[in-house]
């Protein structure tokens, strides 16, 4: 029968309570059933269908729509619609969930992996991991936090294990303030707010400062993660080049040209470069903050963990005119599984941040805060970081020692004053991911220089973490790398004989 | 001087390292600082500027911007750029940082602070909150960590607290799997991800689902969390009314109108109304979920706690075609500070929000992780949720008994088969801030009605929480309720004798 007559005699009842668009397309239905429509009929445009039947053209679409829904037609995007023939309402299997095409689109880039692939690297046994950025696990204080936990768990309340707010557990708060007065910040509790590790600050403070396409400046290299945060939230990166003078003009350059809005830095024991930023260059960094409203965001995971001297005062205790928001954590001191860190700042910042943070996890978890805070308030923690800055300064020198026994002339490095690493040029001709390659070979992992710049550089640079290996299979790390970068050497030698070229450009 | 005569005696070196914008600007500020250009002079517009010296435009602006930065001149948007006269570089104080300014905008809304208000306001001794939904601290299993831990701390490996997957520790992921199949719910390990709380897993599902402007549907009432999270993302939401029965054909007019990504619920003991979806109804909602791909977010944070018979199958065990998320936690169960939760959905699900979690917290704190382990282990929570669902059972009865006798007549609510909530109907003329400033008096608090609509309905609905009081405060409770809602009726009625009205809308 002629569409076009079926298509006269649908009727329509504009007062019933089932909408239009599944009147027809029950009637519709109907007649595919019949077979009076059969299987390949093509059916009119919905134009022409919204037309026909007087209908808006919303209507007409959704006609079709109900009918591709039962299965009863096939809408072909460009080519139109057809009747599929006369089949049980969804028996047909359906599709399965194209997961991937629901997510948001977001930026793939090859850093991601490298951070997950360095918290769950060290599973070859009788590899030696000089990568991942932790201490030592054989230093953690799992003992005194057992103790703590006897000898306090009486005193908890129950309340405690409940909803805590937001910013944090109070007596956390007071204990980190005390903690900061010590180290010559001296502001009230509610400039503070508890985070789940220093990451999840740098986390808010980019969803509270930054849009996409908004500035924020670098230091390159840098840590990881927070390159990795600032480029998934679309914000333009621009950076600095941390030399061993932070060059300002550049900054303010920038500051002239871009409006950034911020800036991430870690003045003391760099990751991964170790430097230290002078006294000058922090009260200049500061000045020049303050006469362009840049938000400084100081990174002080490392600041603890000096070696020789004293450090210097932070950004934040220097900083007098409130544009520092100070990140601490830890992670590096402690351990990382606490999860806990926290962020300095005015209050006004410190709400606003705990706004963000209450859709995230509504607080930190409550056992971690509480076990903290008497390690804290017992004094434990400044005789904990005593012990431990006695062994990583042991580690450095050991380091130190075996790269200039088993690497002389092939690793060229600053030695650290605190922090965990050593950041080491390669000899000319050797790239640090053809280095990893052969070392892991042989059991000997780190991470190489690429993934501290957001823009690829660094292939002729490498970071030695020598936190989290003892003296013995430190040394045997070392001897490892001199091995390889011995015949890695001898390799490249060669191939500048036979090529007669010596221009330097890595080529392994 | 001239302008135009001095700007003309400027010397401009480009083989100089100094950029000529700087080099301009010296040579101005010397002029500004002779008095040659005094207070108030006009400069020429940047423009004619660039012109005059032959310079960009950029280098202009930077002339003048760098000026200004030294204080030397004022840039007046719409009106030129004028000399302030002769400052030493910038003495001057600088103004406070304008922190409001520097942020992201973001959603004002009133609900926002409400329930950071929940979580906090346990303050009053004298006060009998219904408002939090909580389980009741006197039943935190807080003994029986002690114990775990002194048992299993000898077992424990430091590796344990250093850095963890993002997607979980792999034991508790193990003991989550065998918790599930126990629901119904067989699917392996690598389809869970362990959040901080199931707050974290809706917003880790929300950055990855939903953009801007996108369409999610929610039912009317339901937590406000959930509402909080759409809203603050600028998801456009739709609600379909919790009735006894689920209105599909509402949700299937929004799928054809608007093709929303995703439908959040909770289907089992609903915050607020109590309700429960028939098996039916999961089915004919699964069905729809998959011929239009919608998302459904299962919600089941109530599920355990029934105290009739046992619950209906959950729409994941229900699940054919691999289309619902599933969230669950243990903060009504145990109890809310361990800020542990998970999330069971297909593995490229999981990997996907696995990766936005690692930018937020690099993953849970491992110390709440491995303890739960434990206690899912030994099966201990087996028996605590018999302990806890005898204990509410009890307490909702005596809610129930309690309304009966001391509110007759003006509270209408059906009763809960599980969770902790009475979702009540208010006499006519009575709304519930009202209610709530009033009780508030006399020492009595819940959340009114409207906190749970996404579009200030429900005014004259109240939520009850019976599961943080124990017998007598309830009693208590329910008496404070009944003598205000008298009172409040009693002044409706002498109010609609004098207005001669009584249409029955709220008006105290």
């Amino acid at each position: 029968m002629d569409i076009t007559k079926i298509l006269s005699q649908t009727k329509v009842n504009k007062s019933s309570s089932q909408p239009i668009y599944l009147q027809v397309a029950a009637f519709l239905a109907e007649r595919i059933k019949e077979n009076l429509l059969p299987a390949g009929t093509k059916l009119p445009p919905e134009r022409l269908l919204a037309e026909m039947l007087g209908v808006s053209r919303t209507t007409a679409i959704n006609i079709y729509r109900q009918l591709a829904q039962d299965g009863l037609v096939n809408i072909k995007v460009g080519s139109g619609t057809y009747v599929t023939g006369c089949l049980e309402k969804a028996e047909t299997p359906l599709p399965p969930i194209p997961w991937e095409q629901l997510f948001v689109p977001h930026l793939k880039n090859p850093l991601s992996s490298i951070l997950k692939d360095l918290l769950t690297d060290c599973s070859n046994p009788n590899n030696i991991s000089l990568a991942a950025g932790m201490p030592d696990p054989s230093l953690y204080p799992l003992k005194t936090f057992e103790q703590l936990l006897n000898k306090h768990i009486g005193n908890l309340s129950p309340l405690d294990l409940g909803h805590l707010p937001t910013e944090g557990y109070p007596p956390l708060r007071r204990a980190i303030t005390n903690l900061q007065i010590g180290k010559g910040i001296d502001v009230p509790e509610d400039n503070i707010l508890i985070t789940a590790g220093s990451q999840q600050g740098l986390y808010l403070v980019n969803k509270v400062l930054l849009e996409p396409k908004e500035y924020v400046i670098v230091e390159e290299p840098t840590y990881i993660g927070a390159i990795q945060i600032f480029q998934h939230s679309g914000a333009r990166i621009l950076t600095v080049p941390r030399l061993t003078e932070l060059p300002l003009s550049i900054l303010e350059d920038y500051l002239i040209r871009y409006r950034p809005k911020l800036f991430y830095i870690i003045p003391s024991f760099q990751n991964p470069t170790g430097h230290v930023l002078s006294l000058q260059q922090r009260q200049d960094l500061l000045k020049l903050a303050a006469r362009y409203q840049l938000v400084i965001v100081e990174d002080d995971a490392y600041g603890e963990l000096y070696y020789d001297q004293k450090p210097l005062p932070s950004l934040k205790a220097l900083d007098q005119h409130g544009i520092v928001i100070y990140l601490g954590t830890f992670s590096k001191t402690i351990f990382p599984g606490l999860r806990i860190g926290w962020l300095t700042g005015p209050s006004v910042l410190i709400k606003r941040l705990a706004q963000e943070k209450q859709y995230l996890d509504l607080h930190c978890n409550n056992i971690c805060q509480w076990l903290l805070t008497t390690f804290l308030q017992e004094g434990i923690f400044h005789n904990h970081l005593q012990t431990v800055r006695q062994e990583y300064k042991k580690r450095r020198d050991i380091m130190a020692n075996s790269i200039d026994r088993f690497c002389p002339d092939m690793l060229t490095y600053t030695l650290p004053q605190g922090g965990f690493y050593f950041w080491c040029q390669l000899p000319a001709g050797i790239t640090s991911t053809s280095l990893l390659r052969e070392t892991n070979k042989i059991g000997l992992t780190f991470v190489p220089g690429e993934a501290f710049y957001p823009n690829n550089l660094g292939n002729n640079k490498i970071r030695l973490c020598f936190s989290t290996q003892g003296e013995e299979q430190l040394t045997e790390a070392i001897k490892r790398l001199g091995k390889t970068l011995k015949s890695l050497n001898k390799k490249v030698e060669n191939l500048n004989i036979q090529s007669n070229s010596s221009s330097g450009i890595p080529i392994i």
